[in-house]
């Protein structure tokens, strides 16, 4: 199975465009948790229950490395891994860590993607070009998320650049990524929820690649106009994965945490299939 | 001290602009070590045992996180660094990651490169722009040396893009990173040993700035030629950490590898010494 058959395979099955961002914060855990082991043990118990509580809602999850990173805990983040992939096989794994660098180092970031944390796909910066990406486009069946338009304030400073050839430098980015990239059905792009319009124009240029969308929830984007935008097909909603972390994993940090979790995915997740229905073209 | 003066004390103490970089590769460890302890125990001994035969050759370590995270020796890298920092506190620890995100993870990756690793200095990518970089700035004293014309041949893609305002894209970030992130000396830019003449365009739009030059030695940069283009000052040269990674690492990979290691630093640094005594304008 191509990576885009697997992502098609898990809107269907799902029946959701809900990617749950994984980004666990020391300082926004749940009071229940506090105490209890370790905080390794306690990022470990939080991120597997929120998988355990939002995963019938959700097509995919997005672990933040960052987050894992700044506490030491990649062997965390490799059980949680390996946790979605045992227990849920049918969502897709997106480690989101966009890395970009040469040759011989992508190929050692590839291997950390999909050797060690058994990822789906991964998120990747294209300021380094096609040679930056290849290591990861030579994994078959595997899939890159290449950031285009950044839901960021400092987002438009080089990506809404004009080139000489009149297309922004997103666009660039778009147009590469579908005439280049995506040869085997390993590409996709990462688009903000803040910029519906860019979506749409991201979606003309694009139109077979699937979107990874953060932005909707904390960071406050326009979740209607998102999907309106960005959808592929009306019929049975596809092409999106719509991030939501923040806001699901601290919906709640009291006793009820996980039962909150539960139901700000089953929200979100209603939210955007109620979109998809609403959506003008359809 | 802030991060440029800390830059050129190390060129001045260490009369040298060479950054030997880091980046250990399991297969190609010397024979010597192969089958002592564990392969994280091998792969500390090389980078201790490389780091000793160097650093008096050296004004910077630059480990590339890549090659540990794919080994899951993260723990390595932080003792590694941690040798750097006590043994040689003079040397400028640069921690080449290339990351590059929102502000809230990007918090989360400062606290990775300075906090865990103790770096002085981050390599970073711009594609999303200042308020990505800004978590990394708002460390006092730390450094961030930003990608912007790299040395791989796919890098010509989107960085020598024209713009409407006739500049390249690498002119832009170039030019940013002189006029809006270098307010408190912090800022230096990552330009490729492969493009002298870029490297040149590069020093006349930030004339202040380290220049980070990957791309001496295994990737075959024209070292004279990126010497003259590089300097900032000919009296005491400075300006510029000529990194070399592979060519010094796996000088032998016999008995003699920390000798190996230790002559071809020095011969590198004499030609290094040797192209800024005849730099044309000097």
């Amino acid at each position: 199975m191509t990576f885009i058959e697997r992502c098609r395979t898990a809107w269907r099955q799902q029946d959701s465009l809900l990617c749950v961002g994984l980004d666990p914060e020391l300082s926004r855990l749940p009071t229940a948790l506090k105490g209890r082991g370790t905080s390794l043990d306690q990022v470990r118990e939080f991120c597997i229950g929120v998988i355990q509580a939002t995963a019938a809602h959700a097509c995919a999850f997005k672990p933040q490395i960052a987050h894992f990173a700044a506490l030491g805990a990649e062997s965390v983040l490799a059980e949680v891994c390996a946790y979605i992939k045992r227990h849920h096989p049918q969502h897709v794994l997106i480690l989101d860590s966009k890395r970009g660098d040469i040759g011989s180092t992508a190929q050692h970031y590839a291997s950390e993607a999909f050797d060690r944390y058994l990822a789906d796909a991964v998120t990747l910066n294209p300021y380094m070009g096609t040679d930056s990406l290849q290591p990861f486009l030579d994994r078959a069946h595997k899939g890159i998320f290449v950031l285009c338009r950044t839901s960021n304030p400092g987002g438009d400073e080089f990506q809404m650049q004009v080139l000489a050839s009149g297309e922004r430098l997103f666009e660039k980015v778009a147009a590469t990524a579908q005439q280049k990239w995506n040869a085997k059905g390993q590409a996709g792009l990462v688009v903000g929820a803040t910029y519906p319009s860019e979506i749409a124009r991201v979606r003309a240029l694009a139109p077979d690649l699937p979107l990874l969308v953060p932005g909707i929830g904390a960071q406050g984007g326009d979740l209607e106009a998102t999907v309106a935008a960005g959808l592929t097909d009306s019929q049975a909603p596809a092409g999106l994965f719509i991030n939501s972390s923040r806001a699901i994993l601290y919906a709640s940090a009291g006793e009820d945490w996980q039962q909150a979790a539960q139901q700000e995915a089953h929200r979100t997740r209603l939210a955007i299939a109620q979109a998809a229905r609403q959506r003008p073209s359809a």
